[in-house]
């Protein structure tokens, strides 16, 4: 869960322009464009899609992993291993 | 110029996969799914992502890179440059 | 802070291999050994420092990150910021 | 083989440069440093390793692949696989 609206706004605007850079990709691809032009292409959306889970794992951290440390209790321990999981996964991707 | 139309064919049934990806982001934003679901879903979208380039860039070392080497001269060293910063930019991405 | 001092050793020993890799890839050097094999040398050399602060980072957040959300207050925000810093830093270089 | 003399030892420099930090690593895991400091020298030491991969691939590419290209034969072909997967593994390390 999102949260807060406004974030879940800025989320959006940010997947909609990843899958508007994803589309230019195939039509480079189509046009026959050269690789490395391609390629610089790909590393934007790249960058674009990292900053976006690092945007939403603020907001986890944040809210999420927050709440359940203030409430204490196993559920912490949980959401803690949970979320350091999500990380590595991020890391190493 | 990504050479043979059936690696044209290849590199579009990717990048058309990925934008499904991200469009399922969207979805999952949109009905509030649970944050670590969507960081997952980012991973893979990344992983897709970085396979279309290593694809996009094996090509071009095959092709152009190659071609351009055996005709020898000036053009052989700028177009080694050129994709060495582009694998610079791909493995700092 | 590292706590438990299991932890610190479980570090320790994780940088003293890596320490040894970086030696290991000196003598490659200096042996001229073939570019690839140096080369597949430092990915697993990478792997492991990336292990190690993956692992370094879960204990940061297991121990300092959840006492000062525990606790409450100022802290815990500031705590967390800290941590979504450290977390892109890693996650982009 | 990494060729040229003052590329050598530009090389090994870098290696040593890593080697420092790796050891300033210890000390500060051993003193107790706090974790974020840590990891931010993680960072460092990782992005020092990617750039001496990324300038030991530079100079395969210059001399053996290219040598092997303008020779031509199958070696050729080789030599271009060999290198492309060692770019793989570095983008997903």
């Amino acid at each position: 869960m999102v949260g807060h609206s406004s974030h879940k706004d800025d989320l959006l605007k940010r997947l909609r322009r990843i899958e508007g850079q994803i589309r230019g990709l195939q039509r480079m691809v189509e046009q026959d464009a050269y690789c490395i032009d391609v390629l610089t292409q790909v590393s934007a959306a790249s960058s674009a899609l990292q900053s976006f889970a690092l945007r939403l794992l603020d907001q986890h951290v944040e809210c999420c992993v927050r709440d359940a440390i203030a409430e204490g209790g196993q559920e912490a321990g949980a959401k803690i291993r949970e979320a350091n999981q999500a990380i590595a996964r991020l890391v190493r991707s």
